[in-house]
């Protein structure tokens, strides 16, 4: 059936049994798929109705539908005419994970981190109402999301203006891991009292009609009349927001969600219809560990060129925390993929998961440092991009001694665009008194760890999710280049997951008579001075590789700094955001790997030797 | 009495009546130092009372107690040893407008931007539990601050740790302006049901022994009682994210609030005590237009060098805006500071102030700019550092064509350290797609602005507070850097506020025979590839000018891209937080003013021509 569906609106001709054998269809459809390609599981098994309730009673691409994160968007996918090229998830020019409009006229933005899509929407919707537009607009979002402050703005405005929208939260009591804060209790404490809701609705209009107005007794029924809306709506949350409210509905029962949604379309304002839904749903292992079925990865994955260095810091921190009372972990939904999970089980007193929520925890961070308590705050690269500010003002401003452990640093694979973890140095290095290391080896990233218990001022390790090693007989000095290959006819200076690749150029060129000296940057705030000088004084030729982009890059530093006569050659990520494929096929793209920087030097030094000669 | 007043300790030996004359005396010495220094008047007034309750109830610094922002901080000052020195407010050199730990053991951290108090406070109160401390730790931040969603995220937190934690919500219905959205009219219906509350509070505890359980009548139980709860006490967004809840209360009402204060702190978990004040009580100007007063320029502030960008924006968004019907804009609660109250004014329905929240405002942009309307998203440049990932993912990902507007670019004056504009551009110039200008002329802020009505994807321009006029007889090519001076012996290329000094530096080099030609680097992003070679091929000295950090700026970038033989010479705004000051004093730190361009670039060309001789 699903491959005859080349159009979501040939669902509005389906009977109910069909569509749940559709559901069925698409189940099986996605698990085989994720299983071969890797990709998020557990979310989109849990919307495969809701997504087939909402696309039976919208008319996209006319009404408009955003997925917040968009991870869970393969059932709109498979529905929007995606089915063929469905195989190709996830794969270097193949299907997006996330929604992207370059793909598809059904996706209406490019997605892919959290708690944006009623901003999103907020904005279609208001475009639309200042054209004299008709069209629906909907954003769907889980629970998850809804920890991220951006969802409150929204809300806040969304209730002030009256604008017309609506809502599904999208709720299965997780975002990531276990969902976290009070409103992920007061969602539960709302998902319980489904008992009134029929009885509800109609007493409901009811209070509705009772008389508004400011005189004494008039106050005093309005009180009332909240108490009964309490008793009878049973929500709070929403309501002080000024947002509608209906819910909560089954949210693999599509009959059900198709009327309800079919009257949240009949407001004129913002209404939220709350559908409950079970992550992993119809996957025996992924109901029953919806976290470990999140997100899984490719089968026939090439081999990372390393170890897990989340694995390394989840374990360095239980002992370090063993050893040290004051040493607390903080995580924004990402205790699992940073290593942090090992911690809370060992001393969950003091490891603070808050949610989808990195500016508090940036600020939070702060704080504890504040008061002596030695914060590590673990975050990917690219949701760092959402704590900007308070790192600087909140962290760096006030001195406070927070260990940012940054993670999946540089190109990062199948997560595509919106994963790369390239925008970091420009952020990171411009903020006064930071210390920012970049080990390539598990050997560096151990010992960076260890000289941040007895950091002064904000340390930042930034790593990729895999690193080599390293070598046992190197002796890491604090502040200090690692010198890991001597050579004469030029310097090659990485960090990261590109230092591997220069070692293996370095190889490379070797066989072919080129001696190239090899420098780990493993400082990249402050910068080894003494190294550069040392570099710049025996190697008229310089060549930096990084995955990182060229803005707020060494190479553009070291530029600035070279002395006349030197030349310095950079290779950093291009102007343009790098789409998905392997880590490896992304080096290549940037021309980071082991045989093109091993090319690159060749020509640039060929080159040289024309001029010169 | 406020001279004798060295400790808040002293406070506790005060009658009732004494300490309201001390409000008075305090109200006094803030009225008369802010007429002359400039700084946040209406908050600070309307802080008063609040704070010497506050500091009468707290044993500080022991306990600790943190201000939001920091603009309401000048009764804590005072009240803290720094009445002798209250006359320095804001000047180079003297007491700083927010908190600064530098200043006094009695600030715990350094403030000036909204919202993030909440977090920070939580995360002292989570250091001291961790330790088995018992210290009082209490935030107090206004309605404005509660927009940001940074609040909610911490609220979310608090409530479902139960961290011990006073939080004092001091509401005066504003946040800079008029304060939006729909937790501002949630918080004046709370401040009206003020009728209930000595009622309520005392059948609070009744409903409190009801009996809790999971069964079916226990259910129906226990929506009774928050249909009660809600009748009784009236909240019910603190409530849903379960957070105690006390209030409101007079804010002027010294002896009310010293008895609420003192129960709060009784609390073994979060509590919020909402306090009514008015913005700009005891001084009638400020009382009635709250919002003119927010904040004031010094008395005899020193001439900008030429006029307001942001009237001149104002006005051009109001005259393209009659034209086009599709423009619109958006604040961050800035619609006075940006000039885009003139714009509100003309054009209500089409001006959407958010609140401080400006990750929303520009996911939001993002929307209405994907559905064809012409977002004007502005913002000052040190608040955008909060929208980094959103202006990343959401706008530019998605090349929505979004128009920021970036105000107070650059080195800012007398707010200090928390206020420079000086890290814009190594947040934008990273980003792919993304047209960056920085005029450094009224004209060319124009033609950009007018270039900005037709742009096809992000498009963004970035100023400071003033500009001179610039000279007409100069037609502006898009993407086309200026040419302003011809010269021989080097070229200085700067833009913004630092042009007009490169301009004066240039006529002083003139009279001493050195002749330099000046370039207007006038688009950022891309740059002007054309411009570059030229002055490469023409000139082997450039010297290059900005007030933005050294990571991300163009000398690093033009450095990079020297050929070899020529010399690029840079000065930025060096590695530190640059503290208050008027412009032109923080320009003399920087090296930046005309004089000291001057002297840099004689000293380099005398020791250039010393190592050629």
């Amino acid at each position: 059936m699903l491959e005859q569906l080349s159009s979501p609106a040939l669902l509005k001709g389906l009977t109910l049994s069909q569509k749940q054998a559709l559901a069925q269809e698409i189940r099986d459809k996605i698990i085989k798929t994720v299983s071969e390609n890797g990709g998020h599981l557990a979310s989109n098994l849990g919307a495969v109705e809701l997504t087939i309730a909402l696309h039976s009673v919208l008319d996209a691409p006319r009404d408009q539908l955003i997925f917040d994160v968009g991870h869970q968007c393969y059932t709109h996918k498979l529905l929007t005419g995606r089915y063929e090229a469905f195989g190709t998830l996830r794969q270097q020019g193949g299907l997006s994970g996330f929604t992207r409009p370059d793909e598809s006229a059904y996706d209406l933005v490019a997605s892919g981190h959290a708690s944006d899509s009623l901003s999103l929407a907020l904005g279609l919707a208001r475009a639309r109402d200042l054209q004299g537009d008709s069209r629906a607009v909907v954003a769907v979002l889980g629970d998850g999301a809804l920890t991220g402050g951006m969802c409150y703005e929204a809300l806040n405005d969304a209730g002030q203006r009256n604008t017309r929208l609506v809502i599904v939260l999208n709720d299965n009591e997780m975002s990531i891991s276990k969902n976290v804060g009070s409103m992920s209790k007061y969602l539960t404490h709302m998902r319980q009292s489904s008992l009134y809701r029929r009885f509800k609705q109609r007493l409901r209009q009811a209070v509705n009609r009772m008389p508004k107005g400011g005189g004494r007794m008039e106050r005093l029924l309005t009180r009332i009349k909240e108490a009964l809306k309490t008793l009878l709506v049973g929500d709070r949350f929403f309501d002080s927001l000024d947002i509608d409210y209906l819910g909560p509905i089954d949210g693999h029962d599509i009959e059900e969600m198709e009327k309800i949604f079919k009257s949240a379309l009949t407001y004129d304002r913002p209404v939220v219809v709350h559908v409950v839904t079970k992550k992993g749903k119809g996957y025996p292992q992924a109901e029953d560990t919806p976290d470990k079925y999140h997100a899984l990865s490719p089968k026939n994955a090439a081999p990372a060129k390393g170890r897990s260095c989340a694995a390394l810091v989840g374990k360095w921190l239980v002992e370090a925390g063993a050893r040290d009372e004051k040493l607390a972990c903080i995580s924004a939904a990402m205790l699992s993929g940073t290593g942090l999970a090992t911690f809370e089980r060992a001393f969950p007193e003091r490891c603070f998961d808050v949610g989808i929520a990195e500016e508090h925890a940036a600020a939070l961070a702060a704080g504890m440092a504040i008061n002596g308590v030695k914060p590590y705050l673990a975050l990917y690269s690219t949701f760092l991009q959402r704590a900007c500010d308070q790192i600087n003002i909140t962290i760096c401003l006030n001195r406070a001694p927070v260990r940012l452990l940054i993670d999946r640093g540089g190109l990062n694979g199948p997560d595509g665009e919106t994963h790369q973890g390239v925008f970091d140095l420009g952020l990171l290095r411009a903020l006064p008194g930071l210390t920012l290391c970049a080990p390539s080896s598990l050997l560096e990233l151990k010992a960076m760890l260890d000289m941040s218990l007895e950091a002064k001022g904000p340390f930042a390790i930034r790593y990729p999710k895999a690193l080599p090693e390293g070598d046992e007989s190197e002796t890491l000095i604090p502040y200090s280049w690692g010198w890991l290959k001597d050579g004469q006819d030029a310097c090659l200076i990485s960090y990261g997951q590109t230092l591997p690749e220069a070692m293996e150029a370095e190889a490379l060129l070797e066989k072919q008579g080129v001696s190239v000296c090899v420098v780990s940057a493993r400082f990249l705030k402050p910068i080894d001075e003494a190294s550069v000088k040392k570099i710049f004084a025996s190697c008229p030729r310089v060549f930096v590789a990084e995955d990182s982009v060229f803005c707020g890059s060494l190479y553009e530093e070291l530029s600035a700094l070279r002395p006349q006569g030197t030349r310095v050659y950079g290779r950093c990520v291009p102007d343009q955001y790098i789409p998905q494929g392997s880590v490896l096929e992304q080096l290549r793209l940037c021309g980071l790997d082991a045989r093109s920087l091993c090319a690159w030097i060749e020509k640039e030094l060929a080159s040289e030797a024309r001029h010169e000669s």
